[in-house]
């Protein structure tokens, strides 16, 4: 089977050069190569075809070349960037998978992927719903918000509740979970567009555009007149300022990222920090690796909150490999609206 | 009896003005005045003779006048200030107390104080120990070391456990208990005199002076080859941004003060607050008030310990209810050394 193995077209994105400040669509390239249909003689690998790749914003730390281990592992330059995906299996040296099932894991930015560490890939339970769920609701960004809320934050019904970044993959479903935990919820988003979403879509109590606000604590008293209890976080810098002003006692911070800090040279100082003694705030960082324990449970509820209509999920999908690094991109700028995913192939 | 009542002096040091800034002797004055020893008719209060005034960084909010209500009711301008004490009680009409009984708790920074709440007071169960205890060791200061490490903080055996202030009222109690507890402990003081006993006196297996360190998170490295466990989080600012950057997987900072910002105008921005994420810290804050329902259990362990010489506690002594301002005031430049406090009277 080997020696008759199809070659086909792999286009691929490629780390071009390590990346201070800003990253730039010029920072990645994507260039022609070929891949071998194939599993090398006796591995338990698999290959793949990918379908829809991630684009989230933990990837900038990858980009960036670190002297001590960062979270992440940095990517390669010159070589192929790796993200989370669904795919689909189409040749397999691993007796827990055939050619035709359907996975989401970490793969590579290309058209087909040889896979030889499966250790955190999922087999996908409901192809019934859409494909590409599983890089947002049904992947890494729905549980996400899943341990963070539940987990991290630990709601009780009535609690107030601020969520940054709230359009995005992981905001948008910790409103709609908070709201479904009896919650009252309030998120923020860099668009009038998004705030309306928020609002109309997601089922949030009240929205604001940041970018509009002149003073954010101003902003936070009007909308959380009793305080905030609960603070899912992932802008950091001055919002997180403003909210430590306005957390109520025994208040809790979900660290799940911080992304206005990630292409910032000299990082923003957060001066309020003394509100979590007074308040007696805790403040706790995750990352959702730790917590794939959870995820078939997970995947279950999840599943079943799409299906009874009790959680929608809205996406940015660009199309095609070669629109990557702009859909990349585009994250730290904001321009995308909902979870940013690219459709490599349908099928 | 009350008709009978004695009139004795009672000098009295009242807060002169709001404080910005650094506070100095000058904000406080010691003033004549007399005190009737006698209970108002039909009142459960008692009065009390004031013998060990505490000195605690805390304070330091209470001199400012705030527009909203902070976590500690501010001082009342020309009026005399509250602090905790040791006291003795000289008149009672309340049933659970007679005269001669010790007591703890809030009193006034004079030498006699009429007491109408006696609420958050407790009787003194070891009068065998040194009396002056209950303003540190056996009082606020060591709860506030006993649940911010064991309660907040979670020691584990083996932990590498850091902590700031570290000769002071509570740092001195939180190195101890964590060699008590199998940890590797490290201290950070602003003297060489007290570093040497942080080593010698309270069996800190390393300590450093922060002010001749050019480079807080080399020196941290140093330190903690392996990284930093707990964080008794003393000081804020410049301290805590070395230490995020040297926190473990899964560690833990105890925010029990800030006092370098005490004082401060502009506040220091902290901004290494995304290893919070990257290390899944927690990050937790406390008022020992919340935790006063621990405290006879702590009483006795605590007293256990002095008795078997498992800890010991450096007392920094100020004579006489003149001396309270500047022995106040010296917490914030770091002049005492141990536990600052006034005695009033012996007995």
């Amino acid at each position: 089977m080997a020696a008759a193995a199809e070659e086909v077209g792999n286009r691929r994105v490629i780390l071009k050069r390590y990346v201070t400040g800003f990253p730039t669509e010029d920072d990645m390239e994507v260039v022609p190569a070929t891949a071998r249909l194939a599993v090398p003689p006796g591995s338990a690998a698999v290959v793949v075809k990918n379908l829809y790749l991630s684009c989230d914003p933990y990837m900038r730390s990858r980009m960036s070349r670190h002297d001590e281990p960062s979270y992440v592992p940095d990517f390669v330059q010159g070589e192929v960037l790796t993200t989370l995906g669904v795919s689909k299996v189409v040749e397999s040296g691993h007796q827990d998978y055939k050619a035709g099932d359907l996975v989401w894991g970490m793969t590579g930015c290309e058209e087909y992927t040889l896979i030889t560490n499966l250790q955190t890939h999922f087999k996908i339970n409901h192809p019934e719903l859409p494909l590409s769920y599983y890089t947002g609701v049904l992947g890494m960004p729905g549980l996400t918000a899943y341990v963070g809320f539940f987990d991290v934050a630990k709601p009780k019904k009535g609690d107030y509740v601020f969520v940054s970044a709230a359009s995005g993959a992981v905001g948008q479903l910790v409103g709609q979970l908070a709201k479904i935990s009896g919650c009252y919820v309030v998120g923020s988003a860099g668009s009038d567009e998004k705030v309306n979403l928020l609002k109309t879509k997601f089922g949030f109590d009240d929205a604001f555009n940041y970018k509009k606000e002149q003073d954010l604590n101003a902003t936070l008293k009007r909308c959380f007149p009793e305080g905030i209890d609960i603070y899912f976080e992932n802008v950091g810098g001055a919002m997180l300022d403003a909210v430590l002003l306005n957390m109520r006692l025994h208040g809790r911070v979900s660290v799940c990222g911080m992304i206005s800090q990630y292409n910032l040279e000299q990082l923003d100082g957060v001066r309020n920090l003394f509100h979590i003694v007074a308040k007696r705030i805790r403040m706790e960082g995750f990352i959702v690796m730790d917590h794939y324990g959870t995820y078939r449970k997970f995947e279950e509820e999840m599943a079943g909150y799409l299906k009874e209509g009790k959680i929608t999920y809205v996406e940015d999908v660009a199309e095609g490999i070669e629109s990557f690094p702009s859909a990349l991109i585009g994250l730290f700028y904001g321009r995308n609206v909902g979870k940013q995913l690219v459709a490599v192939a349908r099928e």
